[in-house]
Parts: structure tokens; sequence; C-alpha cells
């Protein structure tokens, strides 16, 4: 290690605001959401500066009708990355693009943080490009927070949609990743990591799960977490566990089923409390309390995929999220920031990566 | 075809019952409840006879006690498969357990179906060696039917555990299989099979599955099935699609999260329902509609995993299984046999590979 870190970090700690780079375009709901998510969070703490990147002409009125002026910093982009786009082709032809320009300023240093809507695909491959992957990990991964049992109410998964693939040493490096995420973003010093799989048993399962599960075993008694072994779908939101670790595959479908069964169960208790005059009666009285349910498990309020192993920490917010769901992305980036936390995960990958080699020493 | 099939037919439609093979031991529950369930059955359809295997000296007072003994057969077995057990271990010391004897009436034409909420892989295991693939079958499945806003209000999911394993000419046999079962179990003539991805676009996903959405898009033109390409997580419970294909592992992790978070919502909305002396008398009010939805969203209402291409139906029952929870297994089990759906399954998948020879043929 150079002197370098340390510059960083006395940059880092003279700087009085925390600067979060917003990309306004590619969300399904528009720029205006985006400004009013941002607007949102500017009110709550007004020591956040933002960078806003998208078309001027349709930004500027959003900012001066809200009078963002003192906060946000605008920078002009003609393009903007759309929903179908290839990832390969936004690499080649995408310098323009309002989400190049997001990641763009977390590179050269002008911003902490990263967030966008837009297609996550190429938000992955133009910040693996451009930030590049911290020293020693092979694949990043994305994290989510999952409601859950758990007295915090929520459990990290990763990867859920980085890569469709994950190797034995993936899946090892993604639950130190995971682990740091759990102790920087819900406090937890130790936290308990879980292997995803079909069954609890030592020989269920993927080939590299049973590798992965003895790296774990033997690598979490000289780091800071509590390997817990496999578990399955039914433990994703429960109490057994704080950081879930799996494929991007499988982790993708994982999230996707849940917030689907969500939303079912959402439409089914509308329907039944519509059903009759007394059931109608029945949920005027219990509105307080099926909205305090609702907020319990209110996708918008776990929104932003976290993208882990990049110089530089970027956000995903989900590509339908509405003011509450970009406020909350912006929030998540920015206590993220402001823990210093992706200069903590470099130093524990770092670590990770000095215990694998000693485990493959002892093995030899 | 030799005149087997046809005389194997005449059997069945010379005898007047429907006889379900039922294993009594291995369940979380025990042999009491399993007999319970089996109870119900033989109330609401007289027309069913059963074959019960387990320990006598077990069965036979809980047999006396509800006067099943004029509908079922009890076989003796003194060996009992329990859930720790590796299905290689049971293949070769389990002939003794009730599992294997149930499995073994079906095989000998004794019964008609299999039903065992014992463990899974052993189940899987023996089915396999005693009943055999069905001619053309490469790897066997287990369909479940999940809740679903569709006006049958359950969709069909493949395979969710017989194998981790599936290629591309698996999964368009589990399509196949899939969507014969929609048609036997659920009435639709022409169901719609979606291909289970991390997103609906075409370059997205792993190998083997952009291979099978293109032999599918081919072989649905010829088959009796509207091919709906790629879906999501989120369209699992959807009205989207009515047959969803997977390998057994994403399958197995997808039912088991689904199953999770309905039942943390639940929870959840007990808590809210008991939060304050008002939400308490709002339940008491909304007690109807609750109950409603809580009987749409039910697991054991949709219990019994069906094993699809195997010389013989075999339905799995959840380890947890109540009472409610076997009926419906032996229910599902009854009304598959009843509507002659192995040997549809059977001329299905030899249509399937028929026409999957064409299209090699057509490629060359």
């Amino acid at each position: 290690m150079t002197d370098q870190p340390q510059i960083k970090q006395i940059e880092d700690t003279t700087r009085s605001h925390t600067v979060v780079s917003v990309d306004a375009m590619g969300g399904d709901n528009g720029p205006a959401t985006v400004v009013a998510g941002l607007a949102r969070c500017a009110k709550k703490d007004p020591s956040l500066r933002f960078i806003l990147h998208g078309q001027a002409s349709v930004l500027t009125p959003l900012l001066d009708r809200r009078r963002l002026g003192d906060v946000v910093e605008l920078r002009d982009c003609a393009g903007v990355v759309e929903m179908a786009d290839k990832p390969s082709q936004v690499l080649r032809s995408g310098k323009d693009t309002s989400m190049w320009s997001c990641i763009e300023a977390v590179r050269t240093g002008d911003a902490d943080v990263a967030v966008s809507c837009g297609n996550t695909g190429a938000l992955m491959a133009i910040s693996m490009i451009r930030l590049r992957k911290v020293d020693g990990v092979n694949r990043p991964a994305i994290a989510c927070l999952w409601p859950s049992r758990n007295p915090s109410g929520f459990n990290v998964m990763l990867d859920v949609g980085a890569d469709i693939r994950a190797d034995e040493h993936d899946l090892l490096q993604y639950a130190m990743m995971g682990a740091s995420y759990a102790r920087n973003g819900l406090d937890l010093e130790t936290p308990r990591v879980g292997l995803l799989n079909v069954g609890t048993e030592e020989h269920k399962g993927r080939a590299e799960l049973k590798v992965a599960h003895e790296l774990l075993r033997r690598a979490a008694k000289k780091s800071k977490l509590d390997y817990v072994g496999f578990v399955e779908g039914g433990d994703i939101p429960s109490d057994k566990v704080d950081v879930i670790v799996t494929d991007g595959f499988t982790g993708n479908v994982a999230l996707k089923t849940g917030e689907g069964t969500a939303s079912l169960i959402r439409d089914f208790l509308g329907k039944a409390f519509r059903h009759t005059p007394l059931s109608r009666l029945a949920a005027l009285l219990a509105l307080p309390s099926l909205r305090r349910l609702a907020r319990r498990i209110d996708p918008r309020r776990v929104n932003g995929g976290v993208f882990l192993g990049l110089n530089g920490t970027v956000v995903k917010s989900h590509g339908s999220s509405d003011v509450l769901g970009m406020a909350s992305a912006i929030h998540l980036a920015s206590r993220l920031s402001q823990s210093d936390f992706n200069r903590k995960l470099a130093k524990r990958i770092a670590t990770a990566n000095e215990l694998a080699a000693d485990l493959d020493k002892e093995e030899s």
C-alpha cells in the first residue's frame, strides 16, 4: 500500500459535505420523480450536496421550481441509456449518457457515491469499466436488503444480479463483502452468514456450494463473521441469519419471487377487505394497523441494490422507483458514504484474500 | 408399442375404485396426522380405497379408532426413512421401509398412485429405481401448484427439486410435462408456458436457457402449448403464464422463498392487528375477510408436489403436513389418477420427442 489511500482519506474528512451523484434519466417514472426524491433528501439532510446528470432543458425547470440551485450542480448530458439497451452497446457508444456521467463523477472524486434507477446491466458495465474492481475481487456483486424477523427488520442478500455465475471463491468473497455491508449498513458487529442451498444437509446442492461451505467454515474462525452453514429459501426473511450468499441468477429470481409474492398478498388483502360492507368497515378501523404492515413490507423502503467490490459505491434504485423509493436509495447512498464504507470494504477484502491464501497454504 | 398399454388400460377401467398407496411414516407430525388426512378423504369420496404402509403396531389402533378397516389395507413395514437419510443409503438398505413398500404397490399395479410426506430425495430415488422413467425422459421433475392471479387461482412450476441440474433438452421436456399437468390438473386446453430467467430480454441468462428458449419457440408451434418466452420471479404468481419452467435448484429456492415471504407477511399481519385495542376490534370485524385471505394463500391447500416423468404418479406431500395438508395431497393424487393423467403424459412425451427429433432434422 502506498500513501494514496491516506491522501484520499484526508480529502474525505476535509470535505464538509457528502456529495451524491444522481442519474436523473432512465427510470420508468421520468426525471421529475428523481428530482422530487432528491428534494426530499436535501430537505432532511442539509449537509448533502448533489451532482445531477441529464438533459438540462428538462432538468433546469424542475430544479428551479424546487429552488434546489444551491445544493445541486447540473451536468448536461444529451444521451439516455434505455432499459432495453445492451450493456456492450452502451459501453461502445454511451459516453454522452447521463449514466456514464453519473459514474464518472465518482471516478474523478467530484462525488462520493452514485445513484441511478436506470438499466442495471449497463450501470454495472459502466461502473466496472470506469471505477474498476477493488484489488483482489473477481466478480462484483449487488447486495439488497430484505424485510426479516431480525431486530433491525432486515437481512442482506447478495448477489442479486450482478453476474449469473459464481464459483466457490466468488461465494467466499460475497460472504466477506456482505458481512462488511451488514456491519456498516445494519450495525451488526459479527453478522451471521448463510449459504443459500436446496437443503441444510451437507451432502445437498451443487459442487461449488459444497466447496464454498468448507471454505467459509474455515474462514469464519479467522474473520469477524459467524458462518451458520446452508440456509434455504424460507430462511431468507428469518432471524436465523443476517447475510444470505448466493449466485446472481438464484439471488435475482429469489428477490423477484419475494417481491411478487408480497404484491400478490397485498392485492388479495385489498380484495378481502372490499368484499362486504362489514369488511369495509373493518378495513376503516384497521387502517392504522394495515398502514403499519404496508410500511414493514413496502419494497420502496428497502429500495437500493448496492454494488459491492468496486472502487466507489454505486446504488442501483429500482427502475420503477417513485419519489419515496428514490429518496430511500439516495439516503442509503449518503449513509454508506458517511460511514466510509467503501474503504472498510476494500480493507476487508484484502484481509479475506490473505486468509484464503493462508487456507490454501495449510491445504498444501 | 405392444399390446401391454391396452391391457393395463382395460384393467384400469374395470377396477371400480381408485386405490391410493399412502406412506404413513416419515412426516414431521407422525402417522396419526396421516391417518386423519386419509380419513377425511375417505369420507369425502367413498369410492376411494387405500393401501397404508407402516408399523402395524402403531397403525392398527389408529385405523380401528376411525373404523377405516373396510377401505384401508394395511401393509406392515418395520423400517422408516428418516429426513436426514441419504438417498443412496436408502436405496441400499431401505427395502423394509414404508416408503419403499408404498412405491412398490404402484409398481405391481395394486395401487394407482402413491402419496408420501417423507424425505423427498429418498422418495425420488426409490421412485426412479422401482417405477423407472417414462421412455424418452432424461430427468423426472417435481411440479408444484402456486397461488396466482389466474382464474383457476394457481400456476404450475417445475422442477422444484427433483434434480439440481437441467440442460436445454430437460427444460423442453419439463415444458411438455408441465403443460400436460396444467391440462389435466387445471383444465387448461392450451397452457401458456414461460421459461424462468433474470430478465425477459433474449440476450439475458445462462447459455442453456437461450437454447431452450429457441427450442420452445419452435416446438410450441407444433404442440398444444403457447410459449410466452422468458418470465421473471415476479411473474410466478401472475396471470401472464400458467406453467413456469426452471431447473430444480432455482425452482426449489423460489418455492421456499415464496412460502417464507407469505409466512412473514402472515406474522406481520397478525402483529399489526394485535397492536392496539382498536386494531383488535377491527380484526374481529374483519375475521371472515382475513379467513378468506388466509385460505387463498394457505400453502396447505396447494400441498403436493407431483413427480412427473415416471411410470406411475407419485405425490410428495410437505414434510410438515398437517391433516388438511395430507388430505389435499391425497385428493390431488386421486384426481390425477382418475383423469388417467400418467398415460396422457407418457403419450405427450412421446410426441414431444418426435417433435424434437424433427427439429434436429430440420436443423441439419
